[in-house]
């Protein structure tokens, strides 16, 4: 059998160099023995655990594993543990900051044979489910018990996946994302003890918050292999629409939206449409989803989907809740559109056409890689304050365009959340150099906005450069404080996340001191 | 001055026995340079500051210190750390499970004076505050704004302090915990260094949760001075009605209520009432409060804020929304409530009848200790699933009715969260000991129903012994670690949560020792 680390390939640009730590004989003998049959080292199969959705280049590990239950996983981790082999869990694969690249090589723990739904709590409204369940299959799963699972990110995610990287989505802004789903977890640490967090109940005030530390630490503390998550009732009338705001007469007369007029061109409309969002924000208008896509994605989602759209700065919109509670917020929300330059709803309210209107939404990415036939894509998400999302956007899209890049935005704009989806010729090193540049350059911007370099992708090693420039120095000791006693031979998802911050810490203090030993 | 480590007051039974640290004539004097005219040693101000609102002995600090910045805060701690001496935090001293003791002395940091408003961003709907702010006075600074703080404890607590104990009250139901309205903070950690958490954006995926770890750490892990908090639009419409489940017919003909039926008596009521609680949260009605009192609180209520509620289990509703979506509310609402026993809604719709019915809400805790004059409240309060609500509310009943105690029972029941708000003679031993017998029974039973041992209060000192057996020995050793990670002297809030753990994960440790090694 090839030994793989040695074929590993060209690594991308941002791929950290640290040294790998391969698993011994006697080691990948002792997992053979434990998981009888799952066990792998064939090539395809290395390479795929060790690709994303993303431009990033293939990481692999050197084994990989398929647990059927926590007891198995605890069994692999302390197996690697006592050689000091790294860990990488792996869910769906549909990560795209590079998350399951084995930066060190190691063994990638494979969770998609734990799939089972554990438990359904129909009366408390709540479900534990195995880490490689699915956001589909859970939603399958519940179909006729009255109760939803809102966090929906798009992409069939793991639900395991989707704790450790504190993932979120289209409804986000009405139900919160998988910091406020996820109730209680179980995670294998890294000495191979299995750590299980939270009650049934809807609050607690005992203790630390060891759950909300688990989820979004991409692996890096422990392995998350069952979480227990909170379900909300389907509600009585659920309606879609969308509004587009195309270029016109501007805003409606009497309206007053400062630095927003036809005159703009398209900056104008994406102005209105911003302002839109934000009004209806400030109402407190309970919309179940409220997206955007900007003229690029509408051009990109017709070719790829065979929709129709206007070709223009558009809002997707979902309404949940009673009938008429449904019809009443239509009716504010269109009010608001109207008044800040955007069209009539178009509605979509059977089940089939609001299935075929969200599966525009969700493979808007696809189509926007689908516009430049062999390139890749190369997403990235920020968040900033909704008063800042205009500028941010503008800025942003404006920028893209003036590095000559292909570059689409959609948006869960209620948060202020945004993705420029990138597309890249990836053997193309300049185009990748200025890909890097505008990303860096939009990261900066919604940092100065007092926003996030990641609303929901997470930080993997792609956004690591940026962790130290987001937090300063004293929140990341704080972090690599937690991984250290946590994992003190970083053995857990190394390189990213906390071995990072651990990493950034030293060199930010040793600058510190260079500084200060200035004469 | 006369020394008050040496003639400190008896201790309660549950108070943990552990060396003082007391400070040095240099710390003392060190204190004082620090915050000129700003240092106490006054008896009085000691035994105020180690006093809760509960039935704890004080455990009064050596020293009070009253600083009005992060920076003065963060000079303080460096002090004490220099000298190993405790640091105790203080904010309105409205916690009721001994948070303020200070178990070992030391100097305990009065933070009233850091009650200013730092910002608040009306657009974006968020406001920074120093952690000495009060709930109440916030909600007066915000009061032409349009946006209000939901989160309402009752007490007029320190948002620092709110934060600390991760605190709910009344409007959880629908707004959250403060694990919800937290979005940053910045706190003093052991070593004098400060930490500043959180971006003013709705969302991130960039690190480790240190809001969330910090949120409910009751002080053990950093000294919270600012709280970022995330505000609400005041709702176009709020009323608020009262229900009440009469001893009567029993439930309307054609409903099912297994087990709940008139020929239970009281016990039959407060299932009545349960069961409308829980359809209205299968229904997804959003409710923004929804608080039980049985006729014990409102005969309570009744004498103490002059009202004339009919007694017997009683909801408290408030319904937010536009003025339609307030009514369909109220009309599905009232459908439940009559469907499972309830009388007709008696309305309070005019901000000054509303002011008064949730005024008499809120003051129950100390109408239930005006029952009997000289005694003292032991109040303490469990979550449970919804589904385990009735069962537990009902045992918990009998339990206080059958040890011969007085013990109103108010609940945020939309939560499964209820309180037990014992009245006790603190001279009386037999009677402590059998309160104490009722909580740990009232414990033993949520937890068996998959609940917590405390949904808001927290733990203190009042609630240690019961870490253990809600959580097991795996999440106390990692909280165990992470204290001493970030706190190795466990200089902050000593013999609390963290410390604690420590201490437990250890004794658990010895006993798993003990045991393994019998033959």
């Amino acid at each position: 059998m090839p030994d793989p680390s040695s074929s590993s390939p060209a690594s991308s640009p941002s791929t950290p160099s640290t040294p790998r730590r391969t698993a011994s004989p006697a080691l990948r003998a002792r997992l053979a023995a434990l998981l009888p049959g799952r066990v792998s080292e064939a090539r395809d199969t290395l390479v795929q655990h060790g690709t994303d959705e993303s431009y990033h280049d293939p990481l692999p590990p050197d084994i990989v594993v398929f647990p059927e239950s926590t007891e198995e996983v605890a069994a692999v981790v302390s197996a690697c543990a006592a050689e000091r082999v790294p860990i990488i869990p792996y869910g769906a694969g549909t990560s795209i900051e590079g998350h399951v690249g084995a930066v060190q090589g190691g063994v990638c723990v494979d969770l998609r044979r734990m799939n089972r739904v554990l438990e359904v709590h129909v009366e408390d409204m709540d479900c534990r489910v195995q880490a490689g369940v699915t956001r589909k299959q859970l939603g399958e799963h519940l179909r006729d018990s009255g109760l939803f699972f809102p966090v929906d990110p798009g992409a069939d995610a793991s639900l395991g996946g989707m704790a450790a990287t504190r993932a979120s989505g289209t409804n986000a802004v009405r139900y919160g994302t998988m910091r406020d789903a996820v109730i209680g977890l179980t995670a294998v640490m890294a000495d191979g003890s299995i750590l299980r967090t939270g009650r049934r109940c809807r609050k607690s005030s005992a203790g630390y918050d060891l759950t909300a530390l688990l989820v979004g630490s991409e692996g890096t503390l422990g392995i998350i292999t069952e979480v227990a998550l909170r379900l909300h009732p389907v509600p009585e009338a659920i309606a879609s629409a969308v509004v587009t705001f195309p270029p016109g007469p501007g805003p409606a007369a009497g309206s007053t939206v400062p630095g927003g007029s036809s005159a703009d061109g398209p900056a104008g409309e994406l102005r209105g449409l911003v302002q839109c969002v934000e009004a209806v924000m400030a109402c407190g208008l309970p919309v179940a989803r409220m997206e955007l896509l900007d003229d690029l994605s509408i051009q990109a989602v017709n070719k790829y989907s065979g929709t129709s759209f206007a070709v223009a700065p558009t809002l997707f919109f979902e309404f949940h809740g009673s009938s008429s509670s449904v019809a009443e917020q239509a009716e504010a929300v269109g009010a608001l559109a109207r008044e800040h330059g955007g069209s009539d709803f178009e509605w979509a309210t059977s089940p089939e056409d609001r299935g075929r209107l969200w599966q525009a939404r969700h493979t808007a990415y696809w189509a926007a890689i689908k516009m430049r036939p062999g390139c890749r894509g190369f997403p990235t998400d920020v968040c900033v304050p909704i008063s800042r999302l205009a500028e941010c956007l503008l800025q942003s899209q404006e920028d893209v365009e003036a590095e000559g890049l292909l570059g689409p935005i959609v948006g869960h704009v209620g948060d202020g959340n945004f993705h420029a989806m990138l597309v890249i010729d990836p053997g193309n090193a300049d185009e990748v150099a200025r890909a890097k540049r505008v990303v860096g350059r939009m990261v900066h911007r919604a940092l100065g906005m007092q926003g996030t370099c990641t609303g929901e992708h997470g930080i993997g090693y792609g956004k690591l450069p940026y962790l130290l420039a987001e937090h300063g120095l004293p929140p990341l000791q704080v972090m690599a404080a937690i991984k250290s006693a946590l994992d003190p031979h970083h053995l857990l998802n190394p390189g990213k996340m906390g071995s990072a911050a651990h990493t950034l810490a030293a060199l930010a203090e040793a600058e510190a001191g260079a500084e200060a030993a200035k004469p």
